[in-house]
């Protein structure tokens, strides 16, 4: 099997209270839209509970399939924080105590410091500390990455904060994205969609039905790295739809 | 390894539109809080592109998990509608024509009947049709049932409709739910809460921090369908944190 791609990335969010529905998911959402901008291919997302075995199981899969995995959740100092123990256990490694995330901790809680809160600065042995354009920045707390596994928290505001710092690490060649709106819908064009998909191998198509809208029937869009490829598609399925072109984007 | 129990699910939705941020997902979060209101244990979602060996690979893999499977996305006549025959594949069966579902379909459709239309009365070898409380009702298209999947299309307004048809069909044994508020944080609270975790086996125990909640530091959630032990346990936890408790729910 060839290495996975370093632009295609996979999601793993940890939590039990994504499944009972206690909170509403945000940084799945957050991160899909991050990826899509920077150019990397999404392949997959899992929703895991608290749970060792099942963290640790999607992140071997995960981590041999795809360049880069990011994981959200489980990381604080309670019960039901096991993702770091779970990345360690899917790559065979144990736990080691991380003295610069020891430091950070000690001078960020001072006084109001627990002996529970050190837990937070075991990691995987073998992993590392990414700062990103943080680099520097005294109170920032890393990212613990093991191997391509990138550990982020579950609170979306620090999500976010951490994403950012590391996120132009992530850069890829765009895709390229257009759309072709048909007045048609789907069975009458789903032959005419198939020629494309043949002609064009490096063009993604995607045939969308919208009940709702008012002056077409089905979205079909083409994405693709190669822009020249995509035109060309996006002019090839216009001819071929003819009079049942809306629009196109 | 025992079967699975019969109140526990997974979500498996299909497409690219998903991964690529093109749609903002919809059916996982409706299906999740239904799930909840059930008494359905959600144990695991996936999110996967519109390839069939992905789709087949999760189907077998969450079917054999799981008492049931929920899929979404991937039922049209297009190209990359392929759900239907990736659902045959992980169970080993080919594809049949449904004469039901053909005949909604030449109905539906009439003198607009495309050829293509029909491949979505294609279903797999040995799959049945669900019809819920919309049994007789002449134009309602069924849910096509394999074994413990059900296959779900992927347009959310029809999605709701032919769940809402099947919903009653998976109520479940309610679960109980307690919330206790803390203004400690959670390192202070760690070891209290692993011994409420440790004397109540049977209640599943949650630790959330936010940290732009006015009044408290950690949200902690006892979960259970023994409302009994729930109780005991949301006591327990208020008695151990005392002056830390801001409130319980």
């Amino acid at each position: 099997m060839p290495p996975p791609a370093p632009s295609s990335a996979a999601i793993l969010l940890v939590g039990n209270e994504i499944l009972s529905g206690k909170v509403e998911e945000e940084n799945a959402r957050y991160l899909v839209r991050e990826l899509r901008g920077l150019g990397v291919s999404l392949g997959r997302i899992e929703v895991v509970p608290d749970d060792l075995e099942d963290i640790a199981s999607s992140v071997r899969a995960l981590s041999r399939r795809f360049g880069v995995v990011f994981t959200s959740g489980g990381v604080g100092p309670t019960h039901d924080d096991v993702t770091l123990p779970a990345v360690a256990a899917a790559f065979g490694r144990g736990m080691v105590r991380d003295p610069a995330l020891e430091g950070l901790i000690r001078s960020g809680m001072g006084a109001r410091l627990h002996v529970r809160d050190l837990r937070m600065a075991d990691i995987p042995e073998g992993a590392r500390l990414e700062y990103g354009t943080a680099e520097g920045a005294p109170s920032f707390w890393p990212v613990v990455v093991m191997e391509n596994v990138w550990i982020l928290p579950g609170v979306p505001s620090i999500f976010r904060r951490k994403f950012e710092a590391v996120r132009e690490l992530f850069r890829a060649p765009p895709i390229y994205s257009r759309a072709v709106f048909s007045r048609e819908p789907e069975g009458p064009i789903a032959d005419l969609l198939d020629a494309v998909v043949a002609a064009f191998p490096a063009v993604e198509v995607g045939s969308y039905p919208h009940i709702d809208a008012p002056d077409y029937k089905v979205k079909i869009t083409l994405d693709g790295r190669d822009q020249r490829a995509v035109d060309s598609a996006t002019a090839e399925l216009a001819a071929r739809l003819g009079a049942a072109v809306v629009r196109t984007e």
